[in-house]
C-alpha cells in the first residue's frame, strides 16, 4: 500500500488531499507544514499529527504530494531529495528561479509539476491544440463560467487554453489575444473570451472552433471540486513507478503513447 | 388565397419575404418601394414588377407587410388604411413619433408591431421574464453569439432579453445591467453578458439563471435567416382574422390564451 | 425564527434537510421517525433526538417536512392537523386513496405537496408547457442525464416535461410519447426521449423544441443534491404565511402572480 | 488555377461540388456522368455540359473528386490514372473488392478516400481517440441530432465516432456497444448512444466522457450542407501537391504533422 505524505496539508488543498488519499487504496502517512505553523503536533484527519519536514524519516513515505507555496519549494524539494522519493508540485506563481529548482531536482527524484491537476482540463490543452492546428482558418472562442466570488477574468485555465491554441498555429498569444469583446469587429485570426460570473459554478471552459458551416466546441466542466485533489493523488501514483525526471499530467495520462499509437493509426 | 403586399420589397428583408411568400400557400400580390426607386417597373419574383404604394388598388392585397424605413411609416400607414388592410411592420429604429403613428393607426386597422420576427425569440423573451420573476435570487448570465462581420455587441436581442429579465423583477434594466464582464466582481442582482463573434453564426442566444445547486438555461438558434421572413408571414396570416387594434408577435402565438389555461392549471 | 419539524428524518432526504436546517435561520425542531424505529431517542443534528410523532405537543414546531413513505401519510397528515400547523409532503408514490386524504386535510391546514421539490424543475415544468403551446407544429426532444447507477429511464422529471409539452398542446401524453427512439422515422407531433448515464452526474433535463430554421432549448441541471432539502425548507418558509388549502411548489413560487403580470404586460 | 473535374456530377452532392468550384479559385472542368445517362450533353453549371468519362482528354483537368456510386469505382479509377491525375473518392458503401481497387491505384496516382469529407467530423474522430486513450475509466456516451426525416439511427458518424472511442481503449466496438438505452443499467466500460430527430437539423454529434466531479464534451455542428462539397475541394487541393499513394481526410488535414509536433512540445 503506497503511502502519501502532504506538504501544506493545513490549506483547503492539503486537506483535500488528506481526506482523498484516507477514502483511496492509499496511505495518508504524513501531514507537512511549516516549521513555524501553529497547527503542528495537532491532530487532523486519519490519525495523523500535522508535522514539520525535518521530522520525516527515510522510509515513512513512498511520495509527496505539494500544495503549499512557491517560497516553501526549495525546502519541499530537498525533502523529497533527501528522503529519496517522488514529488508532485501543484504550487501555483513559480517564478524563473522555481523553475530551476525544479529542473535541478528532477535529475535525482522523479518530479510531476502540474499548475492545474484536473486531468479533464491537461487533456483539453491537448485537443485544444490540435484542433486550432487543423482547421487554421477557424475563428475561436473560449466562453469560461465560474462562481459569482470569482473576481478575476478571463480565468487561468482559459487562458491557459488560449495559449494552446495559439501555439497549435505557431503564433504568439499575446499578437492574438483579443481578450473579452463586446462592441466592435473581430479581427481574423484573433481568440476572444467570454466571462461568466454565476451562482456556485466550480469552473467550466468551452472552446469554440467555428468556420463557415461547421463547428467544434471542447468542453470542459467541473462539478466536483475533489477532482483536483484525485488529479494530483491519480498523478503521485503514476510518477512512482517512472524514473528521476521532470514529468507533467499529460505524462501521467500516458498522453505521448496514445499520440504515438494514433499516429500509427491515421 | 390571401394575397399579400411587401412594402421595402427591393431591400435583403423584402425580398426574402416575396421569396417566403412564393412557397408558401399564400399570394405574392405586390412589391411595393419608394416612389422615387430606381427600381420601378422592374421584374421581380413570381411575375410582379416593383411598384409605388400609390399605384396599388382597393382589394389589390389582403394585408400588407413593412419591411421598409422609419422615414416611410406615415405614408406607409396611410396605404394600409387607404386599402383597408392590416399592416405588420417590422421597421427598427423607431422613435416616440412614430409610436405615435402606430397608436393612432392601430384605431382603424389590424396593426402588428415586431422588431424582431423570430417566433422563437419572441417567445424567449417572455420565458426569460417568468424565469427571472420566479427565481429572483437568481443570478443572470446572457450569453450571445453571431457572424465575425457583427459589429455592435451586445446583440439588439441580446437586450431585450436582459430587459425582459430586468422587469420580471420589476427592477430598472440600467440599474442592473452590467455590460460585458471580465475582470471585477460581480454585483448582486446584475445582469451580465458575454459576446461570442465566430464564422456564419446566424444568431444564437442563452440565458443562464443559476442559483446554489441547480441551474436553468434557455436558449434560441437561428440556422436559417429565412426565419425573419417566415415569422412576418405568419404573424400577417394571423392579422387578417383579428378587429382592428395594436398587436404583437406574442398575440400571433396566442400567448395570452396559453398563459390563461396554464393560470387555470397550476 | 421558525421551528421545523421533519418527518421520516432517519431516511437520506430527511437528514439533508435537518442539515440544511441547521445552516439556515430556522430551527431544526423535530426529528419524527415510525414509532417502530430502532433510532428512537438516538441523537441526531442539532442537539435533536429522533422522536415518534406522538411525542409532539402543540407549538413544538411551526410547521412539517414530510420525507417519509405513502404508508405514513394519514398519521402524518393527522400529527400536522392536531398540531395546526402546515406541512410540506414530499412523498412519492400516491395512489388516488392518499389524494383523497391530501384534499381531506387541506380543508383545515395549508398543505403543500411536491414529488420534486426542486424550483428549478417547477418552473422549468411550466416553461415547457407554455413553449408547447405556443410552437405548435414544433418538434419536440427531451434529453435526460444521470448517473450510471440509475436504472429506470426516461427519468420521472423526463416524463413529467413531457406531460407538460403534451398538455400544453390539449394532447394525450400517451398518445404522443415516442419512447426512447433508435432507428425508425419521427412521428408528426410526437415527443421522443433521449436517455444518459454517465459517472456522478446528479440530474440533467434538457427540452428541444425545434421548427425549422430555429430551435428553443429549455435546460435544467442539478449539481448539488442539497437544492431538493432547500426546496422543501423555501416552500415550508412559503406555506406558514397561507391559509388553509391546498398548494403546490408553483404557488410557492407566487407563478400565478408572475403569470398574471405577463398577461398584463404582453 | 486548378481545373477539376467532378464524377456523379448529376447527383445532390456532385451538383453541391460543381457549385462550390464555381464560387471558388478554382475551376469547374468537367460533369462526368455515366454513359448511360439521360443527362449527357446538357448543360450544367458555369457553361459546362454533362459529358461521359471517355470524352474527357489527358489535360483537361488536374484532379477528380468523385461523388457517384461504388459499381462505378474501377472505371472512374482507371479514368484518374489513364489521365494521370489525382482522384479524391467520397462514394460510400464500399466492399472489400473496392478496397483493393483503392490500393491498386493508389500506387499509380494520389489518392484520398473519405466516406465524409466534413473537415470537423474527421478531425473530431481524432479527438475523441485521443481522450478516450487518456482517460480509460470514464463514461463515454454519444448523442447525434438529425432532421426529422432521417430513418436509421444512430447516424453513420456517431458509430464512426463510437469505434474511435472504443480504438482508444483497444476494445472491440461490438464488445463494448450499448446501443441506444432506455430502461436498464449501464455496464462498465459500455458506449452507449442518444438520437434526436427534430425538423431540419443538418447534422450534431457531441461525445460526452465523463468521471467523477468533471467532464468532456466534445461536439460537432453542421449548419449547412455545403461543408461536405467544400471538404471535398480542400481534399483536392491538398492531394495534387502529394506523390502517389493513398491518403485520407486526416492527411489532408496534415494531422500527422500536427501530432508529431505536439509530441515534441508535451
Amino acid at each position: 500500500m503506497m503511502r502519501v505524505g502532504v506538504i501544506g496539508a493545513s490549506g483547503r488543498m492539503g486537506q483535500a488531499v488528506l481526506q482523498e488519499l484516507s477514502e483511496s487504496e492509499l496511505v495518508p502517512a504524513a501531514a507537512v507544514v511549516s516549521a513555524h505553523s501553529a497547527r503542528l503536533g495537532q491532530p487532523t484527519l486519519a490519525g495523523l499529527n500535522f508535522c514539520a519536514g525535518s521530522e520525516l524519516q527515510a522510509g515513512a513515505v513512498d511520495a509527496l504530494i505539494d500544495f503549499s507555496l512557491p517560497a516553501a519549494l526549495a525546502s519541499n524539494l530537498q525533502l523529497a531529495q533527501r528522503l529519496g522519493v517522488p514529488i508532485v508540485v501543484c504550487t501555483t506563481g513559480l517564478n524563473t528561479e522555481h523553475e530551476g529548482l525544479l529542473e535541478s531536482a528532477a535529475k535525482s527524484i522523479p518530479l510531476l509539476y502540474a499548475a492545474n491537476t484536473s486531468v479533464g482540463v491537461c487533456l483539453l490543452e491537448q485537443l485544444v491544440h490540435l484542433t486550432s492546428a487543423s482547421l487554421p482558418a477557424a475563428d475561436i472562442e473560449i466562453t469560461e463560467a465560474h462562481h459569482s466570488a470569482k473576481r478575476d477574468g478571463p480565468s487561468g485555465t482559459a487562458l491557459l487554453l488560449g495559449k494552446a491554441a495559439a501555439r497549435g498555429r505557431g503564433a504568439n498569444f499575446a499578437d492574438v489575444d483579443a481578450g473579452v469583446r463586446g462592441d466592435g469587429l473581430r479581427e481574423p485570426g484573433s481568440i476572444g473570451f467570454a466571462v461568466l460570473r454565476a451562482a456556485d459554478i466550480t469552473g467550466e471552459h468551452s472552446v469554440l472552433v467555428a468556420q463557415p458551416g461547421e463547428r467544434i466546441e471542447l468542453q470542459h466542466r467541473v462539478t466536483d471540486r475533489r477532482i483536483f485533489a484525485s488529479g494530483a493523488v491519480h498523478a503521485a501514483q503514476w510518477l512512482v513507478e517512472q524514473p528521476a525526471g521532470r514529468y507533467s499530467m499529460a505524462d501521467s495520462l500516458n498522453l505521448r503513447d496514445h499520440l504515438t499509437t494514433l499516429l500509427k493509426q491515421i
